[in-house]
């Protein structure tokens, strides 16, 4: 992208601000949901600023605009903003002020900030507007400055949505579901849940959408009460069988551009038994556009009531009294804590179970029959980039019977680029592969029987002892957690150390989590499961259930040399109960072969040896049904105890 | 204690409710702290219900009253109420109302509550006045009925204060403590830090005091501004030294019996630069009554900040109006995080450490004696108790030459006695040992260089293979955590599991944590870091930093057959510095032999193995020069290689 262009673009907005009299446009990169990935009608931050980075804020002001970009996109962020006018802000470096500090210090008294409420949570939104209210500044959520100003914008993705069979797929019908979560409302004594978070919408319906690249998900909110259930779609992504599957299931369909709107005069009351609103909201997914619109439909309620039960008329008191006032009880009427429907969602009901225990076989199949291909064809002197490798793998994920897109975009990275975590070959494939080395592939599909995510890292040549010595710890760090036992109510939090120890033991460390919760077609990254072993502001605090899924992916990363990753998905189901409680396990779903030739026996305890043999048994019985011949000889060579 | 004495008792408070318009008073089991132990006076609810257990709530009305205990309790409170007309209430039990929703039920509306608002938390108070609402019944928090109906209540301890040496026990002025924290609330932004955590207390001026038995603190409250400290105690505990100290290093002194009458009306501004107050409090650890103080004193500041600044007076509002909207600024000005004196404190520098290294190894070795005197006597046949083995050990630790007090009186226990975690042998001296099975010993002493805690199992004859197999299991668990290095950063939530993995393979656990802090001539147990795996409501997050001290207590419980604990005191401290960061380990301040009879080789793995020699061979180095030749040669022998 030009830098000119972005000049321009800048130019057209910053006559709109004048025009609405905004001192400050904050441009930030979210969709509606905050999603983790979104469309293209929402790269506005890419628009005016040229940087393409996954992350990162721009702030527009009348004479300056800066970027805050953290650092994994110094070095491109430098280089897309240049001649652009935008200072880059280093987060994290020293001596570079937060955009917090930049706005308060920046931002003149009793100016305002402009931001579309919708791209910003609850929370960021609360803290801008308690931050500046000490300089008396002012927050204007409800203005899109820059998509007003963005010519051609793309519009909202519009894709048809379609049902997931219950008895085939999902397990349970939407009714079933609808009821549960209204016992879990009962028990926390709302009369409302409100979502915005898109995968948990799809699975609380039983549908699946189009709008978000490699996340099968429709752009929607949706309302429980104890009565209805309100699910807000655009009206041309709602087809005749959705409309009469919501019909028979009692959900009321409605038109997703009218939701902000519909907001503060919805009926969340939950009839004659308590005729208080009550709100739940998962203050992590729900936008500062939605938060307002829900003030708004309680302050009617609590004007209501002041009025009964107090004798107060907020109506003749000054208005920043009864904002005030209003501002006390709203409190206790929202409940913002994480989402119930989230949690409902991690724990896979058997259908899921047995639809996952099929595809993770199937795909694994896949990827073990493009481990052979790949190692057969640099054998023979192939001439393979990281981009050619990583599309025979997508055709072979393709023929699956009930393929439906890929779960990402496959990562295939070659020597020293398999040190970038997120490293995708570009469009010109990529580099290619020499016959010596590691090529280390992350990849997965979205199938009807689930959601499947992947990770091996191969040589395809003579590699480092090293290398070995690397990939080794890798596979007992991965081979560890998996083998682990531990009681019902114990959380990420507590298991990660199982993979990370021979690590650590090592002085070694990388720098991710090490597991993730998988959707069930849906996103390839879900929550509230996750493993990982660092305190953050937000406690990672969710008990493991039998019938959660996680990912079990440690790896080491060496800068300009190379990089492992394995990553084999896990079942956890319950191990047996004992007087001292009931234990949890790990079963594996994936099933692909560690590499014979990168593991350094000399590593091994006699614990993490049999543990990989007794893998290694499972991968060949497994898989040989998918294999031909060929394939089946060298598998039952590569697995041959060790 | 008779029954009838509890049913007189229980009478004369009715009469004293009748007075005071009280509904129900409720006697909860905490001193104005909320400290681990309390002093006789405040054992209000033991006086009126004859229940002696250590936690506990009772709640009397006119015509009933009710106790609610847990599990740990049931038999015994069982036994104690008999005859006194109250009914036990089983917590946790199905069917058996909690003590909020016993309330709610039975109190009528627009009663009123009565509670001595010192003894209950800031949370405790808020939710019981947040539910009792919505039936109009009303809080009365400034009253002591239970207090006023006692007859002859002990007196609050007095016993004077003592100074603890910066130079050669403390390591730092207390002026340069107080220079820390003022640093903290600064970025902290508020005005005033307000503590009514004796053991905080104590370290933050280099006091000590006497008023908790085994615990070396006075009876406290401490308010910490920019320039200010004021240090509440009580007038007959302020020595003509204290004094001088105190004038000395800038500390107000101000006495104790004020403290909730000044509360209100203390400035709490930071001088010209900010004018607001803001005060940070740790919720945990601040009474309702303390709290209710400091909202009286944040009012007079909301009052004129709104009539200046916002053109608002209260005066003329509606009172509840202006209720709300006080709330609704208190909110803002009231910091309620973790005590920043906690964190500080947990830290130990460099002249603290050293004393814990000396002195632990001193307490180590009268341990160590003791089980030489006592695996000796029971082959020599001598006749022994719990309790005269428990005051042996207690005599040499009076023999140290800086020896206060013990830590906590001495749990010696022998057999199936010690698979109750908590147990003492009574006045009568408790069980006779036999020449077989095991004894458990759990003791420690406070010292002017420190305190001590450590806990060792011995067998004391013949054993069954099922012992011998949970005490090697126990100690794998001890040494495996001891010898984990981990990243900075790492919280006990994330460790809990290299201690606990050896019992969770084989279907095992122990229902405690593994480890706490120790105090330094405090608290034998003290935060905020600890090891334990299990997610509790608030979240054990405090990452590990080097100079924190820690327990290693794994343990097996065999109800009616035998109980196993062994507990090594360990020092947290930096390991390397490599690419990915920076390792911590642990090094044991406890040094007393592992029972060698009681070790399954089966059991060890290589690693565990060799953890155990090099433990093993550090003792004979470390003791050696405290023992006389008869029993070092037994510790050589003990401590050979396995």
């Amino acid at each position: 992208m030009a830098e000119n262009q972005c000049v321009a673009r800048l130019a057209a907005l910053r006559k709109t601000m004048e025009r609405s009299g905004a001192d400050t446009v904050l441009i930030p990169t979210a969709d509606y949901h905050n999603s983790e990935y979104v469309a293209d009608c929402f790269k506005a931050r890419e628009y005016y600023s040229g940087f393409t980075g996954s992350a990162g804020t721009l702030a527009v002001r009348g004479n300056e605009a800066a970027l805050w970009a953290d650092g994994r996109y110094f070095i491109q962020a430098e280089h897309e903003l240049e001649g652009s006018g935008i200072t880059l802000m280093k987060m994290g470096e020293p001596g570079v002020p937060t955009l917090y500090e930049w706005l308060k210090d920046h931002m003149p008294e009793k100016s305002v900030l402009f931001f579309d409420g919708r791209c910003i949570t609850k929370a960021e939104g609360e803290k801008l507007s308690h931050l500046l209210a000490g300089k008396g500044i002012s927050i204007r959520a409800d203005l899109d400055l820059a998509g007003d100003a963005w010519e051609n914008r793309p519009a909202l993705p519009e894709h048809a949505v379609f049902l997931l069979d219950a008895e085939k797929y999902a397990g349970e019908t939407a009714v079933s579901k609808l009821e549960r979560l209204r016992a879990r409302m009962k028990e926390k004594n709302v009369s409302a849940y409100v979502s915005s978070k898109l995968d948990e919408i799809m699975w609380l319906f039983n549908i699946r959408g189009n709008d978000v690249e490699c996340n099968p998900v429709a752009l929607s909110y949706a309302v429980v009460t104890k009565e209805t259930a309100l699910l807000y779609l655009q009206d041309a992504e709602v087809t005749k069988d959705l409309s009469d599957y919501a019909g028979a299931c009692g959900i009321t369909l409605q038109s997703y551009g009218n939701f902000l709107s519909d907001l503060p005069k919805l009926p969340l009351e939950s009839g004659g038994e308590c005729e208080e609103v009550r709100i739940w909201i998962d203050p992590d997914y729900t936008s500062y556009a939605v938060y307002q619109g829900l003030l708004q439909n309680l302050d009617r309620g609590i004007d209501r009531k002041l009025r009964k039960k107090e004798n107060l008329d907020l109506s003749v008191l000054p208005s920043a009294a009864a904002a005030k006032i209003r501002a006390e009880e709203e409190k206790k009427l929202l409940v913002e804590t994480p989402s119930p429907v989230d949690y409902m969602k991690s724990i896979r009901n058997e259908t899921e179970i047995r639809n996952f225990r099929d595809i993770y076989v199937e795909d694994s199949a896949a990827l073990t029959k493009f481990i052979y291909w790949l190692k057969k064809s640099m054998k023979e002197g192939a001439e393979l980039t990281e981009g050619s490798a990583a599309s025979y793998l997508d055709k072979l994920r393709a023929g699956i019977s009930d393929y439906v897109e890929l779960s990402f975009p496959t990562i295939s990275a070659y020597g020293s680029n398999a040190a970038m975590m997120h490293y995708e070959p570009g469009a010109d494939g990529g580099a290619k592969l020499s016959p010596e080395g590691m090529l280390l592939v992350d990849s997965g599909g979205h199938y009807l029987r689930g959601t499947t995510d992947v990770t091996r890292t191969m040589s395809v040549g003579p590699v480092t002892e090293k290398m070995r010595r690397s990939y080794t710890l890798t596979a007992v760090s991965q081979l560890q957690l998996m083998g682990t036992v531990f009681l019902k109510g114990c959380s990420g939090m507590a298991l990660d150390i199982m993979a990370r120890e021979p690590m650590w033991e090592n002085g070694m460390d990388y720098k991710c989590g090490t597991g993730h919760g998988i959707g069930y077609l849906l996103n390839v990254h879900e929550g509230p499961q996750t493993i990982r072993w660092r305190v953050r502001e937000k406690a990672d605090s969710t008990p493991f259930a039998a019938g959660m899924v996680v990912s079990d992916e440690p790896g080491v990363y060496r800068e300009g040399e190379y990089g492992i990753r394995i990553e084999t998905i896990l079942l956890c189901r319950e191990w047996k109960t004992t007087p001292d409680g009931t234990f949890l396990c790990f079963e594996p779903l994936t099933f692909a072969p560690l590499d014979r030739d990168l593991i350094d026996p000399s590593v091994l305890t006699p614990h993490t040896r049999s543990l990989l043999n007794q893998y290694h048994k499972e991968v060949v019985e497994k898989l040989s049904p998918y294999l031909n011949e060929e394939e089946k000889a060298w598998l039952v060579r590569e697995c041959a105890e060790i």
